[in-house]
């Protein structure tokens, strides 16, 4: 049985760990996609790819009220699909390229599991194949959770795994969840031409959000989607391509497309933790101390299958320090999880960093808030914006920022100001008024809010 | 005759030198155009809105390499310039409403021009006035200059205080310079629909910018225009509709518009400096301290007229420092021209903080660069962008940024974090590193610029 100095499970986040300070170590990844993992190949990165020209195919149809006259004659669905895979399945590609070209990395395509510690099975393509390793990083990510009414129907669904690539925009897709991803992919199929119909268990879309944005963006869904809030699917009847949501208030939706957009499940219950003497949280999540070791000594763990904070910019950090961390077993460093931003790619974007309104309440913090809409500010109105805005939430005892919160054009870009300022301590008088902010670009948003709080 | 406690000369941003602070003290404004000055009425604001819709008449023209299929119909100038100009001359006019009925603040209509020290006389709508006051701030601004082979010519010509409101786009508009307003203007009325042909004297557009920002501008330019550069006009000729523009390399341009934007010149021509003791540079400005004191005692001025930095957002910066000074002649602070950033807004944006590589070449310093494309990062990807890129620039010994060049999408947003970080004395490695960076948001491309410096 071959002996591995490090062993990677999982070709996303995790082979971001192998860089060039491995290359006198025998290491070893496995994977059973496509290398990239989620981010590249079905999550991230294909959807913003979409969003952006559901976006160009919005602009066009909006481009009357700017006095710019416009037709749209169409989106094709299966050249914007095949330009986006195109590209990523080729750089999937040519990432498991260069690994095995590299010569000091062994890659074994299947899925792993441990059959004890440190020791593990692959099976795949090679048959099965078993090594052990002096280091193991589990980096195997998560799928898409799928609720009983679905999955014990019998009939086809899609996920955010599949949905992207179909041949052709649904006539009427039935969207079941109404967190980030079901927003980003509904926008992405109401722009190309599919009727949406989305059902979602609490009573506002993105209702993680603060509620000035979850609330303003439940608005902006139902004037494009039928929308039903505070329902849960009872059933899935009906026939492939005519199916039959049956909600729990006794309603039906009829679509021809079900995409199920609840929540995704670590995937940690392939890999036989048990064996390993790897613990796991309720939820499925492997247990990870804050220098990413789970509970198997030599074993680290890093991203979806692991984290508190499922993103993939989160996933990137942890792995850089389980890198450090497996090279300096003596000097161990800590991932931060401190103003871990978020972005939403709708239509308008959203973003986000700390703490909601909500969250304040709750923990019974002093705060202050102030919000500055798009249409306040000069280039709100060069974008004729009549929904966005940004709120920014205070300690007045140290003016330090607690939260802010997002929605509109170049939201996931404008947080950025906000997400430096939580992260190096800078309070918001001093963001403010110290840095200059150009006029009139966008940025002046988030300036003024920033000046429109009570410190 | 009249003795106010302050006159300010100018409400563009002179006017926000008064706020509520001011209430008790006879403030008078002078104003002979509409209230918000260039900014409002010429300038920032009406080129920013036309230059927003110019990008959605070009989003559809290009809307077919994302897969999507879209015409133009046509851009309705006149609604669009009435949209515009609609919005912000009734901004102008709330403006002087709210000030006219503040009590407080006297509105004089005309143009002012000192008599002697503190003494000023206006030749307006209501005759002459004549008064004095304890303090004086002069906000008047500047203007397009005009270069004598024009002024000469007695033939039309439009300015950026004219060009926009034109009743429709040219059928081939000449644009004399290459300097931002220039770029910013052509792109507009390119997108409208009009020919255009841009002579500027210098080897490149945007010469002040970057090497790598105005090479690359020069060369889109030269995709969308006639660029004739390096050359300098002789002499106009032709009848009004009909103009031909003789070059000094020999060679003409005939179109049916003039635009002259080659630069503007401070208004202090027009106030009687000498009569009240205050003192001009070479170029025409009025000399002004660190606290925006002129030679004059208790004369203030602010903004285009004086400042070496000539952008609205330090013109604001400007007019809070005066506000403050006024009222705090024993405690006087100073204004910071210090990570000055700009942009320009044409397709792509262009934004910049800071030193370019030549100005560190020249001074001298000791210095590392790095570079990265949009094409480099995911939501570049998204963008479908091919020439989008982030310069920085660093100092090795302290890590501190010198300068930040970008050209792309939203340019003029993802500049921030560097203006915050060269204003605070933020280090490039602490600003890649500390913060959280969404992915895949644009802002990636400044990251991971940051990240490729040696430092």
């Amino acid at each position: 049985m071959r002996h591995h100095d490090l062993v990677v499970l999982g070709a996303g986040s995790g082979n971001a760990v192998i860089d060039d300070r491995f290359a006198d170590l025998d290491v070893a990844v496995v994977e059973e996609g496509p290398f990239g993992g989620t981010c590249l190949n079905r999550g991230c990165i294909p959807s913003k790819m979409l969003a952006h020209t559901a976006d160009v195919a919005d602009t066009v149809r909006e481009a009357g009220r700017f006095g710019v006259d416009a037709t749209l004659d169409g989106v094709r669905w299966a050249a914007v699909r095949d330009r986006v895979f195109g590209r990523l399945d080729q750089e999937a590609a040519d990432g498991e390229r260069a690994r095995r070209r590299s010569g000091s990395v062994t890659v074994h395509r299947g899925r792993a599991r441990f059959t004890g510690e440190r020791t593990l099975v692959v099976e795949g393509d090679e048959g099965e194949v078993r090594f052990s390793a002096e280091q193991v990083v589990v980096a195997v990510g998560s799928r898409p959770g799928v609720p009983p009414p679905v999955r014990d129907s019998g009939l086809p669904y899609e996920t955010s795994d599949t949905v992207m690539r179909l041949p052709a925009p649904p006539r009427h897709l039935a969207v079941l969840g109404g967190g980030y991803i079901a927003a980003e992919l509904a926008q992405v199929f109401h722009s190309a031409g599919s009727r949406i119909t989305v059902v979602e268990k609490e009573q506002t879309l993105l209702s993680p959000q603060d509620e000035s944005v979850s609330e303003a963006y439940t608005r902006i869904a139902r004037s494009r989607f039928d929308v039903r809030t505070g329902v849960a699917l009872s059933r899935l009847e009906g026939e492939p391509g005519r199916l039959r949501l049956l909600l729990d208030d006794g309603s039906t939706v009829e679509a021809d497309t079900l995409l199920v957009a609840v929540g995704r499940t670590p995937n940690s219950d392939t890999i036989g933790a048990d064996r390993a003497g790897i613990a796991l949280h309720e939820d499925g999540r492997v247990v990870v101390d804050a220098q990413q070791r789970t509970t198997a000594p030599g074993v680290f763990a890093l991203g979806d299958v692991c984290t508190a904070v499922p993103l993939k910019h989160v996933a990137n950090r942890e792995a850089q320090v389980v890198a450090h961390n497996l090279l300096h077993p003596g000097d161990l460093i800590a991932t931060s999880h401190r103003a871990v931003p978020a972005a939403v790619f709708t239509r308008p974007q959203i973003a986000q960093v700390g703490r909601t309104e909500r969250e304040c309440r709750e923990e019974g913090l002093n705060y202050r808030t102030a919000t500055r809409r798009y249409a306040d500010v000069a280039y709100g109105w060069a974008l004729e914006d009549t929904t966005g805005f940004c709120k920014v939430i205070a300690d007045p005892a140290t003016g330090r920022l607690l939260g802010a919160h997002i929605l509109g054009p170049q939201a996931s870009t404008l947080i950025q100001p906000l997400v430096i300022a939580m992260s190096l301590g800078i309070d918001a008088t001093t963001l403010a008024g110290t840095p200059y902010w150009i006029h009139p670009a966008l940025t002046e948003v988030v300036a003024n809010a920033l000046l429109d709080l009570d410190l």
